[in-house]
Formats: structure tokens, sequence, C-alpha cells
């Protein structure tokens, strides 16, 4: 099965970029409720809850694991790949090649929550990959719980979401990187509040398309991956708010189970 | 000792009342910061992380316990009882008593978490001791990360605040009870978009009145907690963000350990 966990509910965009780009492979999904948010998190406390949620993964049988939290991501990766022996994905790389390849002026923007930005990653692969491009960055702690909450369109979101992006509006990126899963559910006002012509590079996207090759030229990772269309979902707490979500980003009943780790 | 526990940051408006009102009596504070908020997640949950919380500062050495945390006074406060034989506060019974004292035409307000206010806790009690109140409550899920976040007076956090307290409004209550710690510290906002003549009852100095009277009428406790002025804070995270606003509530620099339940 393909393994993914997230911090909470954002990691179903993921989930639901994945089952577009690989239909009929088996899920099994781990989503951290007891313990969201990672995003205002130590590392040290953001690494161990990764390597517990992998385990946990690993022993309901995934056989390659996505990373579907980006904070997650960008302070836990090196930790969970030195101590699990299976393909680990993680959602920063495969954004990073996607924004290269859309920019045209090579300024791009980053928003994120405060430990994805704290950790600068996404800032150091751009340049590492183009050493001339220019990197703004913005964390925007509220945006999570405003989501979280389902304030998807009222004006104190707008006004939020415009207060975050002003910065980078003014620097004139020409391309966006939505550091954060939950994000790509506020992209129309995003869109409107930095700018129509600005490219904006959903993470959850990019991850599923980069699995896609990566399976194509992985052939001992793809034959041991099972196909019966199965997605299953585990929660470390069962809160009302997980169901609702997860019926309106999947569109379609899912099998939920709690589970203490 | 006197052990307090919150979910993060919000008790400290408890420890600083707690200190205002019994000063000398050695304090010892655990913020489960790796776990926080607990606001929005299932009574069960909340549960298992008030024993361990609790399990945790009499292992330290507490004689008596302070629940600083309105979520888990409303949920947890039966099991953590029923667990623990040594007095065990909650911040609401206190809070619920001065509320029916201001009152003037018994229409009192409620705002809290979505757990707290889902508990109905609140109403529950208002109505066991005046079966003729009327009770008015609001769930506020995004003040606690707008107070986290330190946008004490900005317009999208007065508009929303606005937007919470509206229902509330147009019911004319006279007092308005603050049923989580992290509310003080939007006081003035609420005072003015609830309007002055409302009496805002604050939970932190209401316990603490509480737990002087209860040591004045309890020698057999009051003996055996200690008074060296000592107050010993643990988080099971340790961030930037509570060392901040433990120097802003507290106003003297705290004795601060990161421990792992």
């Amino acid at each position: 099965m393909i393994g993914i966990f997230d911090s909470g509910i954002g990691g179903l965009t993921v989930v639901r970029a994945i089952m577009d780009a690989l239909p009929g492979y088996d899920i099994i999904y781990f989503g951290d409720t007891a313990r969201t948010p990672y995003g205002n998190k130590s590392s040290d406390t953001v690494i161990q809850y990764s390597l517990q949620n992998t385990d946990f993964l690993i022993s309901q049988g995934a056989k390659l694991i996505v990373m579907a939290c980006n904070t997650a991501s960008s302070v836990a990766t090196d930790a969970v790949k030195k101590n699990f022996n299976i393909p680990i994905h993680e959602v920063i790389s495969s954004a990073v090649k996607q924004s290269l390849k859309a920019t045209r002026k090579s300024i791009i923007g980053v928003i994120g929550t405060r430990a994805t930005i704290s950790s600068g990653i996404y800032e150091r692969k751009i340049k590492e990959a183009n050493p001339e491009a220019k990197v703004f960055s913005a964390a925007c702690p509220l945006l999570v719980p405003l989501v979280e909450e389902g304030w998807l369109k009222k004006p104190e979101t707008r006004m939020i979401v415009k207060k975050y992006l002003h910065p980078l509006k003014v620097k004139q990126i020409d391309t966006l990187i939505l550091g954060c899963t939950h994000y790509p559910l506020l992209k129309a006002i995003i869109q409107h509040k930095i700018g129509k012509k600005v490219h904006i590079i959903d993470s959850s996207i990019s991850v599923a398309e980069e699995i896609n090759n990566f399976l194509s030229v992985s052939p001992e990772t793809e034959k041991v991956l099972s196909r019966n269309g199965t997605a299953k979902f585990f929660v470390s707490d069962l809160t009302q708010q997980f169901k609702i979500t997860a019926a309106e980003v999947l569109r379609r009943p899912i099998d939920l189970t709690h589970i203490r780790l």
C-alpha cells in the first residue's frame, strides 16, 4: 500500500491528487488529529511524531511513504529516511522543481506554517537548483485554523490573506508555492490577492506527479504495491470535523478508524 | 506545591492570578505545548491527556491540582477526580458562581472553545444554581490562534470578535463568562464589542479566589503546601512562543524545563 501521513486533515488534498494520478493503488492514511497542528511546534517534536507515524503506516503494510505535511517534510525528512528502509517521498522537492519550471523572472514566493518557513528549506532547495533565483517567504500561521473552521470565503479570511501576501506582492514574484496542504482550499482567494498572472504551485499535485514518475522507473517498488482500489483512514483523534472535510475533499464516504499511537 | 496544568500557554493567566492571590506558595506548571490545542479535540482524547498531566504534576510533588484549561475542566473533571485522591480544582464552577452574583437580569453569555461549548457544562451549572437563568453560548474557535499569534489589537481580530459576540449581544446578556484562559488577553476588545455595561467574568481570577477560600477552610491541605515562593514550569514542547508569552504574562524570567510525557 501507499502510506500517507499528515498532521491532521490537510493531507487529504494529497490523497485526492494521488487517487487521481494513480487510480486503483491501495492507500492507507494516518492523520495525527490528536496532536495537530505541527506548524507551530519545535523540530524535535515534529521529528518524533513523524517517526511514530511512519512506523505505524509500515506496521499496517505501507511499502512507500508520502509525508503529506509540509512541516514534517521540512524538518523530519532526513530522520525518517535514515530510520526506514523503504521509499520516502516528501512534498517539497517536487513543488520546488515545478516552481523552477513555471517561473519566468526567477522570483519565487513561498507561503507556509511558521515551522516550514523557519526551516528555510524551500529557499535552500530553490537556490541549490538555481543560485540566481530570488526567493521570498512568508509564514501564514492563521490560515490553517481559518481553513479548519471552514472560513473559506469570509471577508476576514480575505483580509488576512491579503495582509500575509502583501510583502510577496511588492517583491513582484511571478510564481507562488503553496507550502502547506491546507492552502489549496484557499487557492481562489490567494490567486485573487496575489494577482492573476502569478503562477500558483499546489504541492499536492506536484507530489502525485512525482510518485507517478518514480513508480514508472522503479519496478521493484511498483510490483509490491497492491492495487485493489481500497483506501483506509486512521486518525489519532476521532472528530466530526475530519469526517466532514474528508467527505468534501474526497467526495466519497470513507473507512475511518481511531487509533492511539 | 500547587500543580497547575493547561493545554499550552493560556493557563499562565491562571498562574498569575494565583501568584497574586496566594503569594509565596510554591507552584509547578505543566503546559502541554506538544499536543496543544485541546479545544477542537474529542472528550476521550482530552480526558486521556488530563490524566497524564495530573499524574506528572503529582509525581513532581503537587498536593493540589488546578486544571487551568477550560476544555479539560469541561470534559475531564470527573475522570481526574475519580483517579486521584487530592483536591482537584477546575476553572468553571467559580466563574459560574461569580456570574450569578454579577448578573442583574439573569441573562448570561458564555464564550469558549468548541469542546467547552459543546459540553454544555456552563449552561448546566448555571441552571442548577438558578433554573430561571437564561444562558446563551458561542464557540469562538479562532480566538485561541489569534491570541497565540499575538494579534491582540488587529482589525481582523476586532471583526472576528464582533462576529462571534453578535448572537449574544442581540440576546441582551448583562454578564459574559470568558470560558477560555486565552480570552482575558482580548478583554478590552471583547468589552468594547459586547458593550460597556456587560459585566465580564475572568475565570482565572475567580478560580484563584476560590482556592484562597478553600485553603482557609482546609488546614490539612494548606499545611502540606510548601511556601518558598518558587515556580517551576514544564512544557512538552519547547518553543520560543512560550517564553515570550510567559515573560509578558508573568512579567519575570521563569525556570523552564522540557519534558516528554
